[in-house]
């Protein structure tokens, strides 16, 4: 059992800086941060947004109690006003959030928050963690799902997950990416991802044989018989085995239904060797599923050696990301209120061209063509433009202007929706299960090109003329 | 707030085999499983055990709540006996283990347990997902303090952890290996690892002018002020208004200790220069932190230029282990006790010679040379052999049998120790501040040979030749 108040999981400087601000006049200043990511991990084309649901978990419930106050005052540099403050502490802004399961592409917000200053930097850290962590395990899955073309993957890496959360929530984000089903029971108990499993090598250890195990399995569980075949000798002793077993048990009961795992050795040539051996008793009906360190490159290189695989489990490098394991979202201030209300866009510099953050309050769109279906741009906007899809859009490169493209026939979707006005949770969030058909549906409406896993063909993201006018103001404001 | 049962953390097939286990009469079987590791991570030459802490809150709360069984129950495989079972379930085992913050080898047992097989089934996932993820980085953590050479590491990257147990627990074994700090609020609340942390880019966006938001924090903070002086110009604006706002604030009151953090840029061009131009305004005491994407790699890099920087801020790659981000601890049947309590011994064969496991119920030593307090080996035997430390010790490779060694002069120490007696908790956790004490004690018992970054000596890990002998023989007859 764990309670734990996650209001106190954030970086210590978002309370000294809220300290400072709640004493220098800047506690109820109104500011725009967004939630943006740089680069795609593994070098792919998108990345899948995943996390809000728990997101807006802990915005509802954000709060500080009495022992978290006594902590803050142990350490004596806060003020009393401003702990008062954090004891009332309630989330009382605005959010709008990409959908889990988009696909979302760096450089474009995809959480932004419009709230007065602490309360924005106070949820910094947790904010980042969240979209960071399921964004970065979605998008993994996704990978290996597509690598698998169709062959269901089982996510299976708990036990080598970075923590508790990494593996409960990781395997539901792993379910948004695509996958089939997962081995954590808890993970199914809350989310209802279908839990799946049947046994280790300690069961048929257990056994004075590994016959004997195969056959007292198919008994208690003829239904969902899949053996373990690599414990001794795959080829001598397992596969053997198991088509006794299952011939002895099953069959009578007149189930042809039934499944091996392979866990070890050349997954490729043993697999081959399965087949043949397991069709030539007549068990053709018999899946082979395979498991050992898969991830995506290893499934694409099992399939084009042609190894007879129905079903994948994936472990530790799913469920760590392990050949690309952070997702680098940020959280950057875009704007503050003044006393008038006005919008004062704000911009940070950075001699790399590309870590110059675009400023103001902002929308997205993405812009499909509407004969194809298929994704054509992502277009950055003020917070007030709307594009006219009815018209033609020129759209242009916002780090090389020469580069337009006039876009026609296209249907104009904002991503960001809203989620929390004052407050106040204003978003439905979908069953599970719709978030994996959405995400399936809008990867389907992605071109191969930017899916490719090496050197995809760069998706357009682009600044509204509005946008990017804006923003070179800024930066010759800064020159000078 | 989260409230959730760990119990349940677990993989799926933990509870189809235990349901078999219990309709085969395997209940009341008394088993042994061992948890060790295969690899040291980043081709290091040793690891660092941590997560024992969180394991022993798990295995002392261990059950299943109503909510619990009526889940198994929905998924119409398990009989109510065994559902009654798992009702007023309870660890009732045996566990000994090494302390947090020691160092392993591959090979070695650093948990073992004595159970009942069902429980020693249903604690795998959880056992193997705990000291996997904080020996992961307690071992990256003390890669990257022994990198920095005596200057302080500080934890920084909640923001990209892999969840919410990542970021909390750790920077806790971050701490264990050697780290001087976290920026983790929850941590320092609940662990006591201290949480430091000054400002974000947002608070120099958030004033009208960068001299002024370092003005109002030295106010607000003279005896901890640290300015982040790379939000717009390092060296043109972000220094000089930082030793401005030192003499003008913190001068007057008598205050010299400061600091400024770079944390984008040229690292050890800018800190060179960060160094020439403080001391040359007579800041001479004012501290440089780098943060930014570093590493053990970085680190000993930017050192190796000659940087000027007194401490570092380590995130992501820290937090992630980024560079190998999997800790391949395994959990394996070793023995199992026949109905007159005789202990059986099990094996694992696997083709790859290396993967083959270490049978019986063990104990381990750690060798040390009694003149120099140096480790020299560590000898796995038979859990009730004893190693007479006054009399010579010939041990040899387990592999290459003729290659031995005689030790004189050494003392040995047993590894594993006891922390559950028949459910029962018999070890009194030290202080998280005495676990990271026992660390560096621990690994300055090493030689440097061994602490290699890249191509260390592999440190002796032997079998005794009781043990040796038991595995030869149970080979033997898997031939047969």
């Amino acid at each position: 059992m764990r309670e734990l108040n996650y209001a106190m999981l954030t970086d210590f400087y978002e309370f000294t800086m809220s300290n400072g601000y709640f004493q220098n006049g800047f506690k109820d200043r109104i500011v725009y941060f967004d939630v943006f990511y740089r680069k795609v991990p593994d070098g792919g084309g998108f990345a899948i947004a995943a996390g809000l649901d728990q997101l807006i978990d802990y915005l509802e419930n954000l709060h500080f109690t009495s022992e978290d106050i006594d902590y803050l005052r142990s350490k004596g540099v806060f003020c009393e006003e401003f702990l008062d403050y954090l004891a009332s502490f309630r989330f009382t802004g605005d959010v709008w959030s990409v959908p889990e399961g988009t696909p979302i592409f760096p450089g474009e917000p995809i959480f932004t928050i419009r709230a007065p200053a602490i309360e924005a930097q106070l949820i910094e850290t947790y904010t980042l963690l969240t979209l960071n962590h399921q964004s970065l395990i979605a998008t993994k899955a996704n990978r290996v799902v597509r690598a698998a073309h169709g062959r269901a993957v089982l996510e299976f890496g708990s036990r080598r997950a970075q923590g508790s959360d990494a593996a409960i929530v990781g395997a539901r984000s792993a379910y948004i990416g695509g996958c089939a089903g997962t081995a954590c029971a808890l993970t199914d108990e809350l989310y209802g991802v279908p839990a799946l499993g049947t046994m280790a090598h300690s069961w048929v250890q257990m056994f004075d044989s590994e016959y004997e195990a195969f056959v007292t399995y198919c008994k208690m569980y003829p239904n969902n018989a899949c053996l373990l075949v690599d414990t001794y000798n795959t080829l001598k002793s397992g596969i053997p085995n198991a088509i006794r077993a299952f011939k002895e048990v099953l069959w009578p009961m007149g189930i042809r239904k039934c499944s091996i795992r392979l866990d070890s050795g050349d997954i490729a040539y043993l697999t081959k060797k399965a087949r043949v051996m397991l069709d030539e008793a007549g068990l053709t009906e018999c899946k082979i599923t395979a498991s050992n360190s898969l991830d995506e490159y290893l499934i694409r290189d099992l399939l084009m050696q042609d190894a007879k695989i129905d079903s994948f489990g994936v472990g530790e490098r799913l469920i760590t990301a392990s050949s690309a394991p952070v997702f680098g979202a940020v959280y950057k201030l875009a704007a503050v209120e003044d006393a008038d209300g006005n919008i004062v866009p704000k911009i940070k510099i950075s001699e790399n061209v590309g870590k110059i953050t675009n400023p103001h309050f902002k929308k997205v769109y993405r812009l499909y063509d509407r004969e194809t279906g298929m994704a054509m741009a992502d277009q950055i906007c003020l917070h007030d433009e709307v594009i006219d899809d009815t018209q033609p859009l020129t759209i242009f490169d916002p780090l090389a202007t020469w580069k337009t493209k006039t876009l026609e026939n296209f249907e104009a979707h904002e991503l960001l929706v809203p989620i929390f006005k004052n407050g106040v949770k204003v978003y439905e969030s979908p069953a599970l299960n719709d978030i994996k058909v959405h995400c399936e549906r809008e990867v389907g409406r992605l071109w191969d090109e930017v899916k490719r896993f090496e050197n995809p063909h760069t998706y357009y993201v682009d600044l509204s003329e509005k946008l990017w006018t804006i923003k070179k103001e800024l930066l010759s404001g800064f020159k000078k």
